[in-house]
């Protein structure tokens, strides 16, 4: 096998995505360990530069994520009004301890969404509970993932934000940052809501003891009873100014702490993934890895190769992956030569 | 570049990890939409056969799973006997309706770790409520992420058994059925998730107006109030049988929905996938594609270098995962003949 050049190089140069800038776009686009809760298709995303149309078709992940973090802003101001009126024109079928007309309706729909579920408020009429299944479940549906998906968002772009204020007075090569925020996502992301959390739930907590005059132990189990969404109820918000702040603090502290765990799960799963790769990497080679690597059977083991078959090792790709690619790839291989060449393409144009 | 032999079929004989025959491990091992969930590290893991003692440390995806299952089982016992007893011996610091001392134990935990909440028991003293506080945010953290693993080993488990039974009077070939469970396995489980749902929901309802003596439509609202942990608290169970179904049923209801959802987003993922990888398929190959497809730069795409290319298009790796494989290529080429021959061993043992 004759090699004009060295193909090692040409790998690392990444021609078919060049290298992107230090901008959200690329961030976003390099998430490796979020692949099944954010979207996986719209993420490294790098179609043929000249298919415009194609491209139009996907588009990038960022303008798909900021277009959606929209029309998420939308949707979640939508079912909070329609949940708010809702129970406001029925505010008569729900029994408890009420304060404002509205704000009730508002603080009711968000104590249902999040399942928190103190019971201070409660619909007393089939009509109202029929309503209240219909919103609780509606919520879960659609506000737990996608709320999650915007705290994400939220919390990857601060992130970024964060790493360049902290290199702002440095020259530091833009693509060290990247692989520093890289390297470190997910810790920085779960470090980042373990403060967020911490200061939800000491803001919680003082202020229960101040507007609502819950003694401190009964502040502090409120909030964590709250923020996990427990909601016992027997301690819970009942003033107007304490439904005023409990409409913004349970829907942003729920989420909180739901990131929380999710980022830990995250952080775990990625040492594991980590300590897979050192192994398949530290693994010393023999006579038959270069064997079952050899797709050509050339007796040479090429770079591509070697890639494919460590990719497997480590589980990132398996062989349901590859089976469609070499049927593809044997349909496009018009001269049957075994490699994919401008006759090759020249052929199909003709036919 | 001379090619002894046909390469396509060498790649699909996939002769790094021969092809598992139909069973609980080899389903098992062929996830790949649920990488994030379930851990990556021990899924598709394909170690060199001869390499024993590697084997031995990371073991099979199926055998980890199997041993995983016992500990979670023994795990959530001794969870529940530590929280059962803790709130049994200060069974007067909780105050609300109560049956027998040891059940109401039981109830009061499963209703804290499900994050329930009906607030029919609550805790009145500062250590009762510390307790609570404590038991409520180990529940989230450990039993959340493991029950809803268990909850989908066994989906997993049943959903074999169930294509196992429907093909047991056919001679269909294993590998055939192991392609349809697995084209249509997140399908599968979402139905599995949706039919044991409602059973749950429909028993529970049955359940709570016959036992609890609620009204059809208050027991429904209770059902829909317990599933979501919404637990408002107006309805809930209150009487010794009541609470020994409550134990069993909360548990099952809450996680079962909690899958319900995951699926559902899995769903989604899934869908959106395929119509990427149809679209990176069927996209025509242009100059350009060969050009920055060919890695060894002699001119010709070969198939290795065509699916590593494709794989990129599609997301399904990226130059991160690329990079530090060219790496260790480099160091493995001792010969530096840009690729992997017997010589590089020989070379690499000698030295």
């Amino acid at each position: 096998m004759a090699h004009d050049d060295d193909p090692r190089q040409s790998l690392l140069e990444d021609k078919s995505c060049p290298l992107p800038n230090f901008n959200e776009k690329s961030v976003l686009q390099r998430r490796r360990f979020l692949r099944c809760r954010s979207s996986p298709v719209s993420e490294n995303l790098c179609p043929e530069q000249n298919d415009i149309q194609s491209l139009q078709h996907f588009g990038s992940a960022f303008a798909q994520q900021e277009i959606g973090m929209k029309q998420l802003f939308i949707f979640l101001v939508a079912y909070l009004g329609v949940g708010t009126l809702c129970f406001f024109l029925i505010r008569n079928q729900i029994k408890g301890v009420k304060t404002n007309g509205i704000l009730d309706a508002i603080y009711f729909c968000v104590v249902t969404m999040t399942t928190v579920g103190y019971g201070d408020l409660v619909p007393h009429t089939t009509l109202a509970k029929v309503l209240a299944c219909i919103y609780v479940f509606t919520g879960m549906a659609l506000g737990g993932h996608i709320l999650g998906k915007a705290a994400d968002y939220l919390v990857d772009k601060q992130q970024i934000l964060m790493v360049k204020a902290i290199h702002l007075h440095e020259k530091v090569n833009p693509a060290e940052i990247l692989k520093e925020v890289e390297t470190h996502k997910v810790k920085y992301k779960f470090l980042m809501a373990t403060v967020i959390l911490l200061l939800l739930m000491i803001a919680g907590t003082v202020f229960l003891s101040n507007v609502e005059n819950l003694k401190f132990i009964d502040a502090f189990y409120c909030v964590c009873s709250t923020v996990t969404t427990l909601g016992y109820g027997d301690k819970s918000f009942s003033t107007t100014a304490g439904r005023v702040f409990a409409v913004f603090w349970i829907l942003s502290s729920t989420i909180c702490l739901a990131q929380f765990f999710i980022y830990l799960t995250e952080l775990y799963t990625e040492k594991r993934q980590r300590s897979l790769i050192k192994w398949v990497l530290a693994r010393q080679l023999t006579f038959s890895d270069v064997e079952a690597a050899d797709l050509d059977h050339d007796k040479a083991v090429s770079a591509a190769e070697f890639i494919i078959y460590k990719l497997k090792e480590m589980g990132k790709i398996s062989k349901e992956d590859i089976s469609p690619l070499m049927e593809r790839f044997q349909k496009l291989d018009v001269d049957q030569s075994g490699a994919l060449t401008a006759t090759d393409i020249m052929l199909s144009q003709a036919s």
